[in-house]
């Protein structure tokens, strides 16, 4: 691992955003040398994500610096969020600029509404795919991290680890990847099968389908109440 | 999935733990039907992750009612917390009454502290084994989760998702924790091989090994300061 290169990442947290999409990468992020995080949002007050944890931004859209990594996730309350125009021109400013514009799960569906994946095939939660695809014009793929050019972009929420892991061997080297996997014991063993549409059978899909329209509602309820 | 049951679920915070240790857990219970979670700390005030994440408890030792599942995770700078009588009478207390009692990562250290792991196997982070089995006493497993009885431990930091499906499982059954995990989209695909000693080779075990200490000490060193 070389201690020679310094990079700035920033993570765009919001209200309603999944916990699990943004923590994973940071947790990445945070074990690579000489990186320097940022946690954005438009103020510094504390962000009830989607799980109802808590979490604190450190950094806000206006003395945010340019970064090297702009990374942005999903939630189940994001579409109250991603239509509002300073947290497009946000994403516009620093897209512009930035090394590497990045997104896990349902955070393409930002990088899209500002014009950021025209061109570009990117991944998406795989419930989002449709929308991502016939409203917002962008070439969905179905593969877990998709790296076209500059775009790197996760499926759903726990794709944010591999996405993470994909981030270090290009911003370093596969020996650096390799080691943050360790430490991070990332070998995986989920006890079904059924982490995709495909694998999981039509079944599972359509109660996961029911079930995830009832968490939302429960979500968007709780944020009109 | 059930409605008809609720469970209680408490996960323990602490200065320094590890963000994703929790949020794996965190947010597969959160998806759960009829679960109330329980964020728990001493006070409520911000809990400073070792990646520099802040998280806000909302619970404290004294206000946490009886838990049906304590968990706790581990962390960079578990060493300074584990050893805090206060501590130890909270994991005690609601061990002694918790109908499962579980961790991930370094959290096996708080339990076996608590004296919550006498004649238990469990699983631990790869680096903390031999501690956990030496000085502990603890029938460690190489296992990424493993069940006994009412004990239930999780590997290394990403362990905590397939630790958390497991639970589901238990609490629910195979259906709602198969939906959960196509919610999350927990379909893995490490980029590299490199996830457990084992698989990364002598090299690659040997310069985690140094990286974690001079993460550790880094943490410490802050912490000091």
């Amino acid at each position: 691992m070389t201690d020679s290169q310094k990079y700035i990442i920033g993570l765009v947290f919001y209200p309603g955003m999944t916990s699990l999409d943004i923590v994973g990468p940071h947790q990445v992020f945070s074990v690579l040398p000489n990186v320097k995080l940022h946690r954005i949002w438009k103020t510094l007050d504390p962000i009830i994500c989607d799980d109802g944890l808590t979490i604190m931004p450190d950094t806000t859209f206006a003395n945010c610096p340019s970064l090297d990594v702009m990374c942005v996730g999903g939630g189940l309350k994001q579409q109250a969020v991603e239509d509002d125009p300073e947290v497009l021109e946000f994403f516009r400013k620093q897209g512009s600029t930035a090394k590497f514009v990045t997104s896990v799960c349902g955070g393409s569906e930002f990088l899209a509404k500002a014009g950021l994946l025209k061109g570009y095939r990117a991944a998406t939660h795989w419930g989002m795919r449709q929308q991502l695809m016939t409203y917002l014009g962008v070439e969905v793929s179905t593969e877990r991290v998709v790296v076209d050019r500059n775009r790197i972009t996760g499926g759903g929420v726990t794709a944010g680890i591999d996405f993470g892991l994909t981030i270090a061997s290009i911003l370093y080297d596969e020996e650096t990847a390799k080691i943050v996997q360790l430490l991070l014991e990332y070998d995986p063993a989920p006890p079904f099968n059924a982490g995709s549409p495909e694998k999981a059978g039509s079944e599972i899909v359509n109660k996961a389908k029911l079930y995830m329209q009832k968490l939302s509602n429960l979500a968007l309820a709780k944020a009109a109440s």
